[in-house]
């Protein structure tokens, strides 16, 4: 069997990562390869423990993600199966009743704040590695999504950013960069580069193997 | 003419500058390749104005290299011609009246505490890396080698660490982290490969556009 090559990409919202991956697939030019975001994990209904003081889902927290579906979806991937990815709708956040089916793919690009937070997920993880970019950017970034593409207020957008989004990335998210293999600022078409070689390294090598390992059969 | 590829590692004393570059050219397997250490570049005497409050040069600064014979060396080295290399005494913190011949090289890995500071330095490099490990495991390297290896006393090391080695390395080194393409930590396995992968696409890619170049000449 091929082996299948999973890569987490973290750091906090509007560190890059999406744009980061969608750049080492490009890189990689491999049909077989996919990009897998965090995102679509978040749980259908958040407990009431997830709750801020101010009485709103803290989306920035660990527990406002569905684990369990996503370390088995991720072993799937790295199985060599394909997976129905669960479709959020950030609107009204809530899992839609719809599924992307994503997979069987060599290589997976996984992106998402907490990707490198779960030890067992970890354990799936070929590369691993972090978006450390200024929270002046970040926030920046984050600002100009939620109020120009999600239509939502500047003062929600600030509001939120100090209820949740700095306080965890502090506490949950930036701890994240000890697991990394590297770390990657703002500008990251070099480091994207040099992370494809590797990614189409790995593949080829498995290719090469393949005879020896039959050879070794017999 | 082949393209020549200088690759930066900085980082503080330490941080595994030297185990890191060293790496990367095992995994890259090319003949043509070379490890060109900064500390060569120290002044042969240091200049009166690079002398701490408590009257001992201070290694740690800027100042204490020879920035337009190394910048020259990188120059030549990127020109695709050989370098005579001073050969720095550290017991006696003076340059050696001896070279070491090297190059002409398809790559260099050049690292020291200050690769990344110069502008015109970093223009020659391909590729930017910083190893970003926490001070108390830079520190504790550096005193077990200076006094293990260098014969110092303990005293001698640890004034000298809160003399110079802190202070610019807040100042000077870890600013420098702003140019990286990328940063490593402690661990550097995985990181080694990512990059020596693309220093071999590098060479390959090179290497084929070759027959490319000559028919356009024609």
């Amino acid at each position: 069997m091929e082996k299948i090559f999973i890569i987490g990409v973290a750091g906090g919202s509007g560190s890059g990562k999406t744009t980061f991956a969608k750049k080492v697939l490009k890189g990689i030019k491999n049909l077989e390869s996919t990009l897998l975001h965090m995102d679509s994990y978040y749980l259908d209904t958040q407990p009431s423990e997830n709750y801020t003081s101010s009485g709103k889902p803290n989306f920035d927290h660990p527990q406002a993600f569905d684990w369990n579906l996503l370390r088995e979806h991720l072993r799937e991937l790295k199985n060599g199966n394909g997976i129905k990815c669960p479709i959020y709708d950030f609107k009204n956040s809530a899992r839609t009743e719809e599924f992307e089916e994503i997979g069987p793919c060599r290589v997976v690009l996984f992106e998402g704040i907490f990707s490198l937070y779960d030890q067992e997920i970890r354990n799936l993880l070929d590369i691993k590695c972090f978006l450390h970019v200024d929270s002046d950017i970040r926030f920046t970034r984050r600002l100009h999504r939620d109020v120009k593409e999600r239509g939502r207020s500047l003062e929600s957008v600030i509001s939120q950013y100090y209820d949740t989004v700095r306080p965890m990335y502090q506490k949950y998210l930036d701890p994240q960069r000890q697991y990394a293999d590297f770390t990657v600022g703002e500008e990251t078409d070099v480091a994207s580069l040099i992370l494809a070689a590797r990614i189409k390294e790995l593949l080829t090598t498995q290719q090469k193997m393949k005879p020896a390992t039959a050879f070794e059969a017999i």
